[in-house]
């Protein structure tokens, strides 16, 4: 979790929502790591863990992940999540908790549902206060109006 | 649907899953077409849908397609419907319907719940027949045994 919320920083700090993801393989080595770059990349899909999923399956030359793990400094959402299940992760652990975006303990909660294609290990709430902050701040930082 | 349909074929041709994709702007510009890419790329996520929605959006250099028209010649599964909503798609056209992997018309059905991010208008069914065949053929010829 220490490498996806050194992402969500940097992520931040290029001015992109400030979420992080890494990938590990089975093994515990770092496959990938990844922040936001939906601006840099005009891309509304350039979410933290689909870059870090994808990067990791380039670096394994094939397009699952199985047994490895994903570390995200937020609750994915349901692309991510359902991306994160045709990956085949073998475990999610997520920090903050997204009540409103949240694909896996809030809104459909894709891998409660019966026939879900993949159900991999979920452990949120992993510095989960340290992940909040850095995102309220973010958001807080971007309602404030320009100083003078 | 027709851009779709023959970067579908192409898909198959490549021994891809045959699905396809294109974007249309709002005034009936195609912005980008692709077909599955999963196994040239080794990225689960390659889906027809996500590439031509990146595609369209890097070419437009902004990471939303307000007013554009997805076309696809399968349901959008859940990665792929949560992401037409994260590119705030106007219009989803699909052909075959996907009970099993869907993520509109079955499984989460997405676009219906309560607090859904974005609710593009869906119509499903357009050429089903065709695109329902063309899937039909290659998972009957993959069953096949090898001929000796």
């Amino acid at each position: 979790m220490a490498v996806a919320m050194r992402a969500a920083r940097m992520a931040g700090a290029r001015g992109e929502v400030p979420v992080g993801a890494a990938v590990f393989g089975a093994d515990g080595t770092l496959l990938a790591e990844a922040g936001n770059e939906v601006e840099a990349r005009c891309d509304a899909s350039a979410h933290a863990e689909l870059l870090a999923m994808r990067a990791a399956a380039r670096r394994l030359g094939r397009p699952r992940l199985e047994g490895c793990l994903l570390a995200v400094t937020l609750e994915p959402c349901p692309m991510c999540a359902a991306a994160a299940a045709h990956f085949r992760i073998g475990t999610i652990q997520f920090a903050a908790y997204d009540p409103k975006g949240g694909g896996i303990d809030h809104g459909p909660r894709l891998f409660d549902r019966a026939g879900a294609l993949h159900r991999p290990d979920v452990v949120g709430g992993v510095r989960e206060r340290e992940a909040a902050d850095l995102l309220t701040r973010f958001f807080r930082a971007l309602r404030r109006p320009p100083s003078p």
